[in-house]
């Protein structure tokens, strides 16, 4: 039977760590100890095999692999075999999905657009892209879809909802996402670039379906979605509706707070999130208003680059507090396939929007 | 304008806590600094207000008021506001929600039955409830129903499917529900108890959305959902199929393993998962397979005891690894109204099924 091998993190030396992978191969599968088994098939294929221990400071990194049979090709499920009981005890972090059988691999969802597919959307070829956030929240749907007109003059790529944007009385979730994408759509005509608004699809089931019908309908051409409060199987059936999707982080930091425990940032951002169908993940860049350091942003980097199986690369999506100083820092860690999140920093830059667009645009130059 | 008061915990002396304080209001509302804000009803409504701080140990109980309207009456829109960029940050907690205001607390979802709903579907007027899982995932349909049929024969209450039960080919969703739902039935029909089979809803919007219906329709009389692999309005959008809800906390575990971050045990399982619409919350209970303390459990059973707003307390359903002895000390703490969750345990009591039920049950009479 063909399995999946996923790696774990576990605190301790080679006898303790392989007692929990005893523990954690049997509490992903079946919840009950060996002994209460029936003998065969259930302890020889649908319970966790341990495939490697490899010491690794102060603890070890252990390879458990499960029966592909197990996740049933589901997203939810898949989640649930990889960390679902784990999550809840200590001192065992998800460091990386090592494979995926190539059948089980085909069942699951991915990104629609990748790296090549966004670009190619957006008539970039080569150089960073440049994505901004509508805020603040409470500005009527017309402010901010004035501020998205400035931001599409001044040549940003990718013009997305803040997170906070919902269906607030402020600025009515149908009104805004029609305004914001009419006035986009209206810069480009003028400039003739192709930048794209991405409205935040949240809400139940059912509004989520409806909006990212209508997000369609209005004009939108990217989608935000945040798996941590509608559920990753919620995002991953709008990559349905043929567009790009940017994935926000809201509600998963909790995986990424203490090392010792969660999902690897690799894992969580350049994994989880593209099976779930991103095409961008966002996460807070080092140096900015969050904890991430450099190299747990690197690595994040790192695995949107490894797809999983067939899947495209996707950008890393870095934001959280840049200015227009930090990009040179920031290019020489993630390359030229990066998208750049600057929110307060583009109001912050100058008093006239398009000019500081315009800025932020030249500074990533060296690289186009 | 109403405002929800949510109280965090942060790390650090009142004046370090202080200026936490006054990012997280702008961080969970505008998502910019308050200079670059315009003056007036931004400001002064939309971003968060400090309400009070509290010295508590190594580090200060911050009450923050959030505008009503900020939430717009969406359960996924009230966990963003709550603690979506804040999970994201070290050193900070969700302590409680302290008050919603009736309107937006009567937007927003919760259980259908609770306590005294879910006794009078079971006829159990008293005593505590017992629930177990059909276990090893690997059985096939006929083998789980088989021993369903036995559960509901020794008089327990509630059989959940193991939530690692999901489609898969060895016992595929609906053979597997429609065979123990028809196990339950029939042995209800021999003892007269009114016991319900509770199988696990899970997979693709629109699959949950298609499980929901049909599992009413086969006779299961309870869901079993695990909203950090669903997400929680697809959770609470299965309260609208009129059966009572448990929910697992499969992948919410990060939010719960260190002190430090994430959500406190009371928020998340006795106020969020309420929210989301739990008629009873499966965690593990101190002393088995896991590592919450019997503090932190007694803080879960007294979050389910004091509900928010006009909802019905809900059922905390401890579980993990328990055995026949320990029911005395989690009576306990726990007091009458729980379900007890025993999986492992009553496989491990003795050979015949039915009789190690029936010693559970018999176990609890003290106080039934």
């Amino acid at each position: 039977m063909e399995r999946c091998t996923i790696r774990y993190r576990i605190l301790g030396d080679e006898a303790e760590t392989r007692a929990r992978a005893d523990d954690l191969r049997h509490e992903q599968t079946v919840e009950l100890p060996a002994d209460l088994l029936p003998p065969g098939f259930i302890p020889d294929e649908v319970v966790g095999q341990v495939e490697a221990i490899v010491p690794d400071g102060d603890a070890c990194l252990i390879d458990v692999s499960f029966a592909a049979d197990n996740v049933g090709g589901d997203l939810s499920q898949l989640l649930n075999t990889l960390f679902g009981n784990t999550s809840i005890k200590p001192d065992v972090r998800l460091e990386r999905i090592v494979s995926l059988p190539a059948a089980l691999s085909a069942t699951l969802p991915g990104p629609r657009f990748g790296v090549a597919g966004l670009r190619e959307r957006l008539g970039v070829s080569q150089r960073p892209l440049l994505c901004t956030a509508l805020k603040p929240l409470g500005l009527d749907a017309d402010a901010l879809a004035d501020l998205a007109y400035r931001f599409a003059l001044g040549g940003i790529d990718i013009i997305k909802d803040d997170h906070g944007l919902a269906d607030q009385r402020y600025a009515p979730w149908d009104e805004r996402c029609r305004a914001c994408a009419a006035a986009v759509a209206r810069a480009n005509n003028e400039t003739g670039y192709s930048c794209v608004y991405a409205p935040h699809v949240i809400g139940s089931p059912e509004q989520v379906r409806a909006r990212g019908e209508r997000a369609a309908e209005y004009g939108a051409g990217a989608l935000l979605v945040s798996p941590g409060l509608i559920g990753f199987p919620a995002m991953a059936a709008l990559t349905e509706r043929g567009l790009p999707l940017l994935a926000h982080p809201a509600l998963l930091g909790a995986f990424t707070t203490h090392d010792s425990s969660g999902i690897s940032h690799g894992a969580l951002y350049g994994q989880l999130l593209a099976l779930a169908g991103a095409d961008g993940v966002i996460f807070p860049s080092w140096g900015g208003r969050f904890a991430y350091t450099r190299e747990q942003c690197a690595e994040i980097a790192a695995a949107c680059a490894r797809p999983l199986g067939e899947r495209p690369a996707i950008f890393p999506t870095p934001g959280g507090g840049m200015s227009l100083e930090r990009i040179p820092e920031m290019l020489a860690v993630y390359g030229p396939d990066v998208i750049f999140l600057i929110g307060g920093g583009l109001l912050r830059h100058g008093p006239d929007l398009v000019t500081s667009c315009q800025a932020f645009k030249q500074a990533l130059t060296p690289v186009s």
